[in-house]
């Protein structure tokens, strides 16, 4: 999993249909390429600016109740940012 | 999911046959890597310019009615440029 | 697999109810992008400071009980530093 | 997907049962990183110098009649070179 | 696949069960990032100073006679290092 901070929202109305009525968001990787943003559904209620817990890849249908071609989902709210002993 | 842009078509006459009727993109990513451009199946019909979100990796097969070689699709398309505070 | 340092622990209340009881652990890899700190389940106890051997990605799955979404895992514990013939 | 061209065969006499019988071929990806070339499993006859339509991660299955331990497999011939307004 | 280098074991007394019985040895990639060592499980046999062709990913598991949380497998030794036009 890997660390991010919740930027924006994404709309987009033309959809798969498996993914209506899932909220997707912007997240920016707080470690290492911080520009490389990207979209990751959200079923917690994640706020923008929050960090965030994100899974990757086909582990996030774990976290879904319905298969859907989401790759990157929100799995937990960071309480703190973690000391990795650089900031 | 990552942002990308609709570049171009890609043709192939000579292909695997569980790829026959799909249409494939080239995308560009547009945060980060953005020369790294790839290729996505599309069966929501974007059109070149457009920006897109596209599913990577084994998650793709959910939006396919049929199994397939296919590690990227677009499941949608961006109604408006995310603001991520950078453009 | 790849080779990472146990930095610190993720606190993180509000989780998917499919993480509960597992404990997460911020790792930096020992190769290449240091600063791609990223966050790993850890069931064998692994200490701060200790150097782990972490399963990424849908294999992560083999070494859980019930399936849930996470991508990376603590698999084992490095007895020493491969001499890798830079160090 | 992403596009590459067939630089050379790769020989390995010493390989997994279920490697025997396919060929294998070393890729440039040709945007991006082109100096990661990786090798792709190749069971439509690209040659040498041709750019492929090349599937990766656990969608290659899908191009496979048995599965097999194989991460890479190319999919389709490129027609032509498509046009990314860079070259 | 990518070919890689074999560099040294991997000691690991403390690994999750599924592991036992298994040599791990920590592998170089020859192309791109050659900083980015990585562990690679090894059924084959290979020794140190080899090239080896390494299966990434879940399709690893099908290198595997019982699923482990495996993500890396050496599939192949490679006969000889091939031309790729810049060596």
């Amino acid at each position: 999993m890997i660390i991010g901070k919740v930027i924006s929202k994404v709309v987009s109305t033309r959809k798969h249909e498996s993914l209506q009525g899932h909220k997707f968001l912007v997240i920016q990787p707080c470690y290492g390429k911080s520009d490389e943003y990207f979209v990751a559904a959200d079923n917690i209620g994640a706020g923008e600016g929050e960090l965030v817990l994100v899974t990757l890849g086909d582990a996030a249908q774990h976290a879904l109740t319905r298969q859907a071609p989401i790759d990157a989902i929100v799995v937990g709210i960071i309480d703190q940012e973690p000391n990795i002993g650089k900031n």
